[in-house]
C-alpha cells in the first residue's frame, strides 16, 4: 500500500467534510475523491477536483441559463451527435484534477500531452523518497520480434531473475549514493538538483495534473489502447474507470466512437465497397501495403 | 434588465439547490453563482462553475496529500511568493467558468486570448436576438489625438446625438432585414449561416467561456487595464470582483504584483540608480525615447 | 481583382528577389509564396512563409543529423505510417504562414481553431476598407430543411434579388455612416474602436495566420469538409491546393486517411462484420440511431 | 566533440547546399544552421530551421503587402514598442527549429514549457548512447543555504572526488546492464521500453524542438536567468547568442525589457516614490517582506 497513516489521515479527513455547493455535482465522482487507487508497485492515482457532469457537457453547448432538459436521454442524444462530429468544444467544459504517483520513464511519455496543467514534485527543492519500480514477472516481456517499438512474450524464469537482481541492486544503489551525496553530516553535501541526476528512471515522482474532458479522452485513446506501453496503460484504464462514473453518457459515447472505434482510409472503404458487393478482395489487389492491410483485417474481422 | 422571467426563473432555481460536495468550496465565489452581473447595456456575466480555492492553489504548489497547511497565513505566503516568482502552474490549478453576453466586436477582441476553452451561440443554427449595444453618451468619445488606438474627449451634444441615432437605425433596418431573410413566410427563407451578415458589431453574442486562473489574470491585467477598450474593459472589472471574493489572497497577490506593478527596463533601471544616487535625469539623458519616458515618469510620479 | 497597383508592386518586387538559404527548401511552394489567390469576391490566400517539406517531417521523426534517407520512397512509407498511427508531433515540425483576406463572419469561424498564431489587421488603429462580401447568385441558399445547420436550395430569383439588394444597400449605408461618425471635417470624429461596431459582418478584415502542418490538417479535414460552410470551405480548398504542392507526400497520406477516410463506431464496425458475413443489416437490428445509420450507409454505399 | 565523423559529414553536406528561396532570409542565422555548437560535456544545440526575421514582425504587425517599411530604425522603434506594451502576436510570427542533445534530467524542465513542438529521440525503438553528463569540478555544488531550490559553494576537493566517482560509476554499471538486458546474445532480452528505466537522469537524450519567437523569449527570460539551474542555463545562453545573430532588434528589446528589466509590484513603486521624495525608506516602513526587500534592493542597488 504506497500511503503512510498520515498521507491516509489527510485523505479521511477531506473525505469526511462534505460541504454544500450550488455547483454541478457527479455523484459518481464524489465516491472516488481523495481516495488513491493503486497502480503498479507504489503508484496511484486520485482524483482531486472535477468540474461538470454530463449535463454540464449539454448545458455549454446549448449556451443555456439552466441545466437544460430534464430528459436525460436528451442530453445522452446530444452527447452523441457532439461526439460523432467532432465537437471538441462541450467537452472541454469539464475539468479533472488529477494526484498521481508515478514512475519517472512513465511520467516522461505522459507529459508528452501538453493540454494539460501540471504541478510536479520538485527534485530541486525535496528529497525523493526511496521508491523504484520493479514489475512483476507477467510484466516481464521480450523486445517484440514483429513491433520495433513493444514488446513480445515474458521473458524466461532465468532471464526474467536477472533482470529483477539488476534493476533492484542498481536501483538501491544508486539511490544510496544519492543520500550519502546529499547528507550534510560531516561535508557539504552536494546540491538536490545536482544529486537527483543519479537516480533511475524507474523511480516514482508525483504530480497534480488538471485536464479537460476533450483532452483527456485524447490521452485515454492514445494511452488506454492495446499499443500503448503496459506501464501507462494500467494508469489510462484506472482513470477510465473514474471517468465512467464521473460522466457516464460521454463515457459511453466515448467507447463507441472513439475506444472501439477505427478509422478507415480511402483505400480501406474502397475495399469495403468492394467486399460488400461481393468481390473477393486480397491485399494484392487492395492497394493497401502490407501493413495497412494487416490492421484493416483487424477492423473487420469477426 | 437583460434576462426574461425564463430564464431568471432558471437561475433561481439553480440557487435554490445546493447539494452536498466533497470538493474545495469558496464561500465568496458560491454567493455569486448563475448570478448574472449586468455589464453595458443588455450584456452579462455569470459564473456557472469554478474549481478551486486559495488553498487548493498552496495544495497543487506542494504536491500534497491533504488540503495542506492549516495556516491561512503560510498560504498567503506562499502564493505572494509564486506570484512573485512567475509561478504559474499552481494557478493553473483553479478554473473558472462563465456564461457572457456581449457585443460582437468586443466578443472579437476577447477570443485573442487563446488559452481559454469556448462555447458560442450559434447564429448557423439559431437566430440571434434583436439587442444591440448603443453606447451611453458619456462613452461616445472622439478619436485620440495622441493615441492613434484609443479614444479621447467624449463628443459634443450634437454630433453625440447624431452617432446615436445612426447606429440605432442601422442595427434595426438591418435587423429588420435579418428577419425578413429568414423568415419562411411565403418564400424559402435565406439560410441563416448567410443571412446573420447582414447584422452589425455592436449586436449581442452568448458564450461559455472557461480558463484557468493563471491565465484569466492575464486576461485581466491586459483587460482592466486603464489602455483596454472601455467596452471590453468593463467585462474584466466586472470579473475581477467575482475572482476577489473566489480566491482573495490570490487576487491581493494580483493587485500587487500585476494590476498595480509596472516592468521597468534596463535603461530605466539605469535612469532609477541614478535619480537615487542625486542625479538630475531627463529625457535627454535617460536614453529613453519620448515615449518610454513619459511612461517612466507616470510610473515614478507620486 | 482585389489588390491595388501598389500592393500588386509590392507583392512582384518581393517574388524577384530570390536569396540562397541553407533550409530545406520547397520548390512546390516557392512558387505560391507571396502570390494572392483569389476567393470569393474580395478575398484571397497569401503564403507568405513556410517552414519545412516532406523530408523535414521524417527528420523529426527519426532526430536524424542530416537530412536522412535519400529514398523518397521510404519517406513517403514513413509519413504514411505517422499519419494512420495519429503521430502528430512530426507534422508539426512543418509551419505555414499565411496572409487571408476574408469576411469578418467566417474569420470568426476560423479563430476558433486556437492551435495557430494571429495577427489580425486593427479597427482600433486603421480605418477599414469598403469592401463586403456579397454572395454569388447560386451560394444564396435556402435554410436546410433537413439539417438545422446548414443551408439546402438556391433561392428562386425575386427572392435572392431581394436578399441581394438588401445586403448590399445595408452594407453601403452602414459604411457611409461609418465614415461620416469617424470624420474630422467640421466635428470632433468618432473614436474608431466605436464606429467600427456600425459594420455588418460581411465586411472584410485581414490578418497573417501561422500554423504547424498537423493543426493546418485538422482545420482542413473540417473546413474542406461538404459539412463546411460554403464560404470558409472555399478558402479551406484555396489551401488545400498550396499543400498539395508544398508537401505532396504529407498531403497524398491526409488525402487518403483525413479527408477521404471515415471513422466508424464499435456499432458500425459490429454492424460490417455482419454484412461481410452474409447478414442482412437493417437500421432496426443495427442498434444504431437513424442518423448514425444514415451517416453510415453514406460510408459503405458505392 | 559530441559528433561522429559520419554526423559531421552530414552537417557538412547540408551547409554545402544552399539554395535560392523567395523567403524572409536572416543572414545572421544563415551562417548558424545546422552546425552543433557544445554544451556540458556531450550535449549541443543546433539550428535546424527559422522562419522569419526582425522585418517579419513588423510585416505581420502591420498586416502588410510586403516587406514594409525599408527604413531599418523605424522597424527597430516598432518592435521596441510592440515589446515594451506586450504584444506578443508579432513575436509568434517568428518560429525557430532547434536539435538539442541534452541530459534527461534538463530534457525534464525544459520540457515543462509547454508551447512548443517536439520529437524526442524514442528509447521504446532505440538504443539510447553510452553517454552521461558529469559536471565539471567548478559545477559540483553544495546545496545553497539560503534558498531551498538552489545551489551554493562548490564542493571541497574530496567530497567532489567522492560525488564523481559515485556518478561515473553508477552511470557505467547501469548502462552495462542495460546493454546486457536487451541483449538478445543467448537470451531473449528485455524489450527496450523496459530496460531503459535502469538508467540515469544524467544518461543524454536529444529532441527536436521547434517554438515561436514569443514563446522561446519567455523560456530564455526564465531559464537564462541567474536563478535558473546552471545545467539548463547554459543552453538557454547558447540560444540566446544564436536568437542575437537572427532577430537583432527583436533581441536587443528583449535584453533591455526583459532580460534586464524588472517588475516593481505597487509597493515597490509606493517606496520608490518615497525614496525619490527623499525620504528614508527602510524594511520596516517599506510594508514588504524581508525577501521582496532583498529583491527590491537588488533592483535598485548600483
Amino acid at each position: 500500500m504506497p500511503l503512510t497513516p498520515e498521507q491516509q489521515a489527510e485523505i479521511d479527513e477531506l473525505r469526511a467534510s462534505a460541504r454544500p455547493t450550488l455547483r454541478a455535482v457527479s455523484e459518481g465522482m464524489e465516491k472516488h475523491l481523495y481516495l488513491a487507487r493503486p497502480v503498479l508497485d507504489h503508484g496511484f492515482v486520485r482524483a482531486i477536483d472535477y468540474m461538470g457532469d454530463d449535463a454540464a457537457i449539454c448545458q455549454a453547448a446549448r449556451v443555456s441559463y439552466g441545466r437544460g432538459t430534464k430528459a436525460v436521454s436528451n442530453d445522452e442524444g446530444l452527447i452523441r451527435y457532439l461526439m460523432r462530429h467532432w465537437h471538441s468544444t462541450p467537452f472541454e467544459m469539464c475539468e479533472l484534477k488529477l494526484h498521481v504517483k508515478l514512475p519517472v520513464f512513465v511520467a516522461r511519455q505522459w507529459i508528452r500531452h501538453r493540454t494539460a496543467n501540471v504541478n510536479e514534485y520538485s527534485a530541486r527543492y525535496s528529497i525523493l523518497d526511496r521508491e523504484f519500480y520493479i514489475p512483476e514477472a507477467d510484466a516481464l516481456a521480450a523486445q517484440s520480434v514483429v513491433n520495433n517499438q513493444g514488446r513480445g512474450e515474458a521473458l524466461s524464469g532465468e532471464e526474467a531473475s536477472r533482470v529483477l537482481e539488476w534493476l533492484k541492486s542498481d536501483a538501491a544503489r544508486s539511490y544510496d549514493h544519492y543520500e550519502e551525496m546529499i547528507s550534510t553530516e560531516g561535508q557539504q553535501g552536494l546540491a538536490r538538483e545536482l544529486a537527483r541526476m543519479n537516480l533511475p528512471a524507474n523511480i516514482y515522482t508525483q504530480w497534480y495534473w488538471k485536464v479537460d474532458l476533450h483532452n483527456l479522452f485524447h490521452f485515454l485513446r492514445l494511452r488506454a489502447d492495446a499499443h500503448a506501453q503496459y506501464e501507462i496503460r494500467v494508469y489510462a484504464e484506472t482513470i477510465c474507470e473514474m471517468v465512467k462514473d464521473w460522466v457516464p453518457s460521454a463515457y459511453r459515447a466515448f467507447e463507441d466512437y472513439r475506444l472501439g472505434g477505427a478509422t478507415l482510409s480511402a483505400s480501406a472503404i474502397d475495399c469495403l465497397r468492394r467486399m460488400l458487393n461481393g468481390e473477393e478482395v486480397t491485399q494484392e489487389t487492395s492497394g493497401m501495403s502490407k501493413g495497412e492491410w494487416r490492421e484493416f483485417q483487424a477492423v473487420i474481422a469477426s
